[in-house]
């Protein structure tokens, strides 16, 4: 049965490095007779310059219609002073929360390739494989009420929300136990239980989700000494699972540690596995139109995609292995360029895994 | 006028590092004739173990008297499954709620001697200094309502509140200038402006503090980004301003690139510049009472609380120049031991230090 993709573009580099993933999965696609079909939409400020909403009915419904989606990235200096509603960010949370992509995968590994572009010394990070499970739908992202408020006094106050039902907890529990299964059979939960009540309930449902899994461990830390772990000793870590606030932060700094965020992928899923798929990093205002970004997070977000949501774990792993041998071979986009390597363009790029495959 | 110091060592290796820190605080007294007296007091774990409250009201009645406080560190495994509003660090709270401490300066300086004790390249953090100013009395940590309550539908659901009026945003801005414009002049806000309502506030109120400081440079970066950029390029930064939890999860970062966060004193300030000191590390509770436990961000704090509070700038210089020293002779507590380095305890580092003033 023809499986349906839908691609979204989004703003920034987005339309740039979309372009070549999509390249890639036309390929695939091809030689291994996947029957995937695409069709684009707009969203985040290319959608609202056209239509005035980040998230158009369009857009939205597609989404819900589709099998999988391959997301570029939103946002941008441009749209920073539109009212909080229409700003390009709401399209993408309009479709995390409306399809319900609760579990957010965000790998941090380390290419071997591309060990010296880290900021980190080699033995700290060499060998990095580290899966952070962010809750994507709930938290301080979506919580009521919120809003900025005029007091008494005539001063004005802003406030958000910050809450997690023990459902929600638990179901995105259970995503980290499921990956850590298939990896290091160890997991760690993120929380501020000494300061916040929120991830007091957070701790406690974590430990019965726990003994659902025996064969996978349990620890917890707070999040500020998470902050300070990754930067000492990532390797400790093997998946790592917390709320969507801490998770944006703690899994940025993650990625950062490999000093490629150009190489990492994403993916949000649902309960029933159907997901949305997107690089690690932005929309990268500053050097979009210019043919310079790194297209690989975004065609390894095609790998997961045919592997989590499309049923083609083959065509992933010969993305994957194409990928590997368009490193070896010394090509990278600027980002990642280091003394010795060739610097190329986002299409060379594309090109050269095309090649690989 | 004799100044009045109140010693609150704590738990873990807070009684240790402050014992050391006590002895630097006579001996410079003595030799500057500064007129200081200090007494002691119980709060966090140690105090709720003998008076059943992290903070006993004797403890804060001489804390709203005393000109500064020296505090070592609160909080163990001992006390995680008291309820939270007798854990101890209610008591480290609540001292920073009821003296109005709202301004947190957290340095995070590499000491030359020290480059090999950081986990990132050496180019990355050479000369590293940066201070965070956190926001120390508001925001999510203690705002209302917060709790976990059950719902209709029978599970229970965790919640805090995330919250900041106008005049709590101008106060932190006005210190976090006024800390800028004695070293590098820029400041950069962090927020989560592209999501949450109460950091739109932030960054708007910022803008305006910014117009009384035409000197100082301000820029904006979301948390995310800013998690990241310390990682990537630490040294960008001069000084960086935000919230209470943010700044808890971004300051431990940034002491972490460091590699010896058991260097790193912190200052928390009131109105009127009375304040409490204490180092940026936690109470250690896996070396407590094996005398091995570092003592110089404790030292060095006795420095930040002489500078900023009891008006004896020469005191301090000389405190910081003692240390110096001391890594000069090769001397490390293990926490900062390298290859060559002489490995001394938490005493044997308090008499070096006194022996180099
Ligand atoms: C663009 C923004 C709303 C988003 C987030 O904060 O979740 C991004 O930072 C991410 O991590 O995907
Ligand atoms: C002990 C804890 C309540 C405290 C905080 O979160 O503020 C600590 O982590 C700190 O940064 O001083």
């Amino acid at each position: 049965m023809a499986k349906n993709v839908l691609i979204l573009p989004g703003d920034g580099i987005g339309p740039e490095i979309v372009e070549q993933a999509v390249r890639v999965l036309d390929a695939v696609n091809d030689a291994f007779h996947l029957d995937i079909a695409h069709e684009s939409a707009l969203v985040g400020g290319a959608a609202y310059d056209e239509t005035g909403t980040p998230l158009p009915e369009p857009t939205l419904s597609k989404a819900k219609a589709a099998d999988a989606i391959l997301l570029g990235a939103v946002g941008g200096p441009k749209w920073d002073k539109l009212d909080m509603a229409v700003r390009p960010e709401k399209g993408l949370l309009g479709l995390r929360s409306n399809l319900e992509l609760f579990s957010n995968l965000r790998p941090a590994i380390l290419y071997p390739q591309l060990a010296a572009a880290s900021s980190l010394k080699p033995e700290i990070v060499a060998g990095l494989d580290i899966l952070i499970v962010r809750e994507l739908t709930g938290g301080i992202y979506f919580g009521q009420p919120r809003g900025i408020r005029t007091l008494e006094n005539g001063e004005r106050q802003g406030y958000n929300t910050y809450v997690y039902s023990e459902s929600e907890i638990r179901r995105i529990g259970r995503s980290a136990f499921e990956a850590a299964r298939q990896r290091g059979k160890r997991v760690c939960s993120i929380d501020k239980s000494n300061v916040l009540e929120v991830t007091v309930l957070w701790k406690e449902i974590m430990e019965e989700v726990a003994k659902e899994y025996p064969d996978v461990e349990l620890t917890h830390m707070l999040v500020d000494n998470a902050a300070m772990q990754l930067v000492r000793a990532p390797k400790q870590f093997d998946v790592m699972v917390t709320g969507n606030m801490f998770g944006d932060i703690l899994s940025d700094a993650a990625a950062m540690l490999t000093g490629s965020i150009g190489m990492l992928p994403s993916a949000s899923l649902n309960a029933e596995g159907r997901g949305m798929y997107e690089p690690c990093h932005g929309s990268a205002p500053d050097i979009a139109g210019k043919g310079i970004a790194n297209p690989l997070a975004t065609i390894l977000s095609v790998a997961m995609m045919l592997r989590y949501s499309l049923g083609a774990k083959e065509a992933a792993d010969a993305i994957e292995a194409a990928v590997s041998r368009v490193l070896d071979q010394g090509l990278r986009t600027s980002d990642i360029a280091s003394e010795g390597s060739e610097t190329v363009s986002t299409k060379a790029m594309g090109d050269a895994v095309l090649d690989a495959l």
